[in-house]
């Protein structure tokens, strides 16, 4: 059985070296251990753009993953410094909600790193966060590493409601690389249309239905509904923002 | 003999998660297998560009590699799913042209890939041609993932053409982050000069025979003709940009 | 015992796939060796900045890892190629400074690497430096790889001065992802302020003892002085630049 590998999700992009330090703690402290690369392309402190990548991923990986994560701009403050166990992965990183996608599962348990005294008050990704993802990819159990911690910030993507009318109100959760609009609308039925920025974007299966240049929305590969062109630019064309409202209608 | 290793070329960037959700994948159905990124910075949807990155290096990997090429523009479209079986190196990806280098090769062999219906509509990458790698680089035959497929999309690098008077003309097919100006030009004797947007660049051996500053043209590493400034940076100081006109003329 | 990792620093990018060559000649050369990227995101053609990342991390990772370092803006001129052997890790790349931090140490070994008629005069990165990384990372002697080199150049970050009055007085070394200034300011006592474009920062511990929005002072991860913005950027508040000049003065 291969040994379990440590992914990094950090906003630290890699130009100053950062997450090389990181690394070469890890690969000192877990010898053969597997580093995988998730991004360090979050923007400076954008925990929730953090939260929703790590969402995305965090269990698509095989169980024993230890996920280390570090958007940290609490760094030096009272914030916690925290360890997760939780459907059989584990996660480290601060207590500021960039973990939440795996404390809502039924299952998490969580424990508070101590800090120690010789640690650099600005970077606990290198001398708290990273030794104890390798503690726990080197086979340490979760409560060898801190004590149990009963309140960890959780946050909650925001949910759409559905009024009278029947059409569900949302909004825009963040917008990828491609100008694709990703939305917090979920829908069964790919029926129906969504209203953004003053334009209507019908909804359909997939970008085979759509015109080359249509706006169309669709049902993404995390179940959300999102706003796109195929093979353009959605956001672009839309000149739209995250947190910005959006609405789905039936046809009818 | 270790396991074979997977690489990764994509036009996702990391940032919005799609990548870490592909080697999630990957790493739980090809555990201990090691993962390579080779890019995530193609521009959105540029198989020219991801094509021409996939030349340079897809060879250079020792046999049994696996190349993960997720450039997809046509994703949810008709455009077909293939996996290819190429002097010992196995390509997956969309049929869109972008595995190209690999398809040239006499021994080039090529099977469709089924979609399954619960597969995303927009995101393959994640659920058709990961999957696809990561059996590959288990093991799996190229004839168990697929039927045959005889007409996969080739495209070709741009030749240039031989005139009466013996120049030699083509064009700008990329160009560096270092700004040097990478041309369909060959040559096996580095004499003479290249036009180009107006200027001209002596052909030169090194950057060791241009001076700093100087513009000139080299035969690069991929063997190709290409106009550098040492020390500085050619497309800047040209204002050129790819499919542009370049003539190699004798020296006499 | 798992085999050592090469590590892999560059100003290459990742996006014309030159990184890639290396590492498909690196997986092939040195079968299974584990590949860890540190950056590839350094400036064109950046030394200084290529340097000081090495002198963050080179020491961070385990006996035997190997760095491979290619910032190279000297490819095909007189430079010389280079290996050493240092505190037990291993560094190739060009000898323009890059490689200085590791040629400090009292036990640094250097060899010069023969260049093959083979290798492209624009590429040395991948033919000369990375068979030279998978010889060392397979086992090889250092002395097996070329002759010794005895006057490597070796660059220093530049030493602040204490002038009558007690102040030090230095500049700024590099400024980071998130705008945090890093001078070359060294104190063992938190206290005083640091005079920079007019301003003052006073230095504080941790950030924790700073308000949000406050500039201030303090002693960062790797030792030296850093001016900061709690929750904000430094850099962008101050316009400043690197070699800009700061003062540190006691509080009296």
């Amino acid at each position: 059985m291969p040994a379990p590998a440590i992914t990094l999700l950090t906003d630290f992009g890699t130009a100053d070296g950062y997450v090389a330090e990181m690394k070469g703690v890890l690969c000192t402290l877990a010898p053969g251990v597997s580093l995988i690369d998730v991004t360090h392309d979050i923007a400076p402190q954008d925990i929730t753009a953090a939260r929703l990548v790590l969402a995305r991923c965090w269990r698509r990986f095989p169980v024993g993953t230890v996920h280390l994560v570090v958007v940290d701009p609490g760094v030096g403050t009272q914030r916690a410094a925290i360890a997760v166990e939780s459907e059989g992965r584990f996660l480290v990183g601060p207590d500021n909600g960039v973990l939440s996608p795996a404390l809502f599962a039924l299952d998490a348990r969580v424990v508070q790193l101590p800090v120690p005294s010789a640690a650099a008050a600005t970077f606990h990704g290198r001398d708290v966060f990273a030794p104890a993802a390798a503690a726990l990819a080197e086979g340490a159990a979760l409560a060898d590493l801190g004590e149990p911690f009963f309140t960890p910030v959780r946050l909650r993507t925001p949910q759409p409601r559905r009024e009278a009318d029947g059409s569900l109100h949302g909004e825009v959760l963040t917008i990828d690389r491609f100008g694709n609009v990703i939305t917090n609308l979920m829908t069964r039925e790919p029926s129906g249309a969504v209203h953004v920025a003053g334009r209507v974007a019908r909804l359909v299966r997939t970008y085979g239905d759509a015109a080359p240049g249509e706006l169309v929305a669709l049902v993404g590969s995390s179940g959300f509904v999102e706003i796109a062109v195929r093979e353009g630019n959605a956001a672009g064309a839309l000149g739209i923002a995250r947190r910005e409202g959006v609405v789905l209608r039936g046809v009818g």
